[in-house]
């Protein structure tokens, strides 16, 4: 079976970056607005932005940007747009955190099956994070795209002759990595990012026909595909 | 044969697009800075960028606004920098003008050979580009990659299982377009964006086993790939 992995908040830490960004863009905007206010204008901004930048870290800048200038009524110290950009190139430059566990895990499943990375995103930002990562010469086929949607894994799987039974998606977002590939006939293993709420620690599938399963945490991964393969579901 | 298009300046206007935004930029720092230094300047921090950002518009909107914010010295009035991020946003947005000749000859191409498009830049932008040309149905293999080098294009033609020899790339760029195919042992169509400059208007094949031809304008491209195909080379 070929076994493909979402990059960001599945294999490495993302979203803490993104958050670190954002209260630094509070503090710099502290004068002008409140925290909260101005999360809430981000993300208008971000959605309003969507259909034009796609995805990224570069069109978050220029997100934060718009906001700043919206929030200040133009009123911002240009001093404090330099510190915005610095901020989107600090993020383009963090290093890479792996979460717990992928190492291993990613290492011990390259010996036994073929391993794809499917991410949404800059294509420039998952190629420099996959190469920094150190984990690019475990995986035989990387996929950076802009959507993930049923089609996006149709036709991943046509280009490389893969049938959605013997595929097996790994990701921490349902609306990305688990509904479009359960909706093409693929298999999905959800591993949540921030593990705060309630979770079965038991590795289960859901109802019969939904190629649906969910883990804590990536040790859990190889028991889990073990149980896929045995079930003849891939 | 596969035959492959680069995208921007081949099947439609792009340089003209930023030279436009350019004058645009001149303008807006017009009190700060003279046009020609403001030029250098802008390459100098695209260059230094270009590491952290890539290819594309998004990463050349933020070097505008290091650019404007460094010959400033911080001094821009801040309405100059929503100026600055809505050029961005109307070069996202500018619509897509195909270069002469190039919709007959890819719908006549389009019939006798799979067509692929294969261009550097922004996922997002890039495959909102290839959508709004009115074209994409015509390609059957769509690659948006970020560096255009020797092992990009071979990493391609094996994906796709064509042989080197059976492949022509038709595009405006030598270092992107042609030296490398070329370097693989495939076949490279040049097709200048600016014909300014004195060419040969007859087609012609360089030194045997260069794999190298230069036309001036997109309806020659049909006669070329007939003469390549007699020449038992594609």
């Amino acid at each position: 079976m070929h076994i493909a992995f979402d990059a960001d908040d599945t294999l490495w830490h993302n979203e803490s970056v993104f958050s670190l960004t954002c209260e630094r863009f509070a503090e710099l905007l502290a004068d002008h607005c409140e925290a909260g206010e101005l999360d809430n204008k981000l993300i208008e901004t971000e959605q309003r932005n969507l259909r034009l930048y796609g995805y990224g870290v570069k069109g978050f800048t220029l997100s934060m940007l718009e906001t700043a200038l919206e929030v200040s009524a133009h009123q911002i110290d240009p001093a404090n747009i330099q510190a915005i950009l610095d901020a989107g190139k600090a993020m383009l430059e963090h290093p890479i955190e792996l979460l717990p566990g992928v190492k291993n895990a990613v290492i011990d499943l390259a010996a036994q099956h073929p391993l794809m990375i499917i991410t949404k995103g800059d294509l420039f930002d998952q190629e420099s994070k996959i190469a920094r990562s150190g984990l690019s010469d475990l995986f035989a086929i990387i996929e950076v795209v802009s959507e993930k949607n049923p089609d996006t894994y149709r036709r991943i799987l046509d280009r490389h002759d893969i049938a959605a039974e013997r595929f097996v998606m790994v990701g921490n977002s349902v609306k990305s990595d688990i509904l479009p590939v359960v909706a093409i006939g693929g298999n999905a293993v959800h591993v949540p990012y921030a593990t705060t709420w309630v979770l079965d620690r038991v590795a289960h599938r859901g109802a019969r026909g939904e190629g649906f399963w969910q883990i804590e945490h990536m040790s859990e991964l190889p028991a889990v595909l073990d149980q896929i393969a045995a079930l003849g579901w891939a």
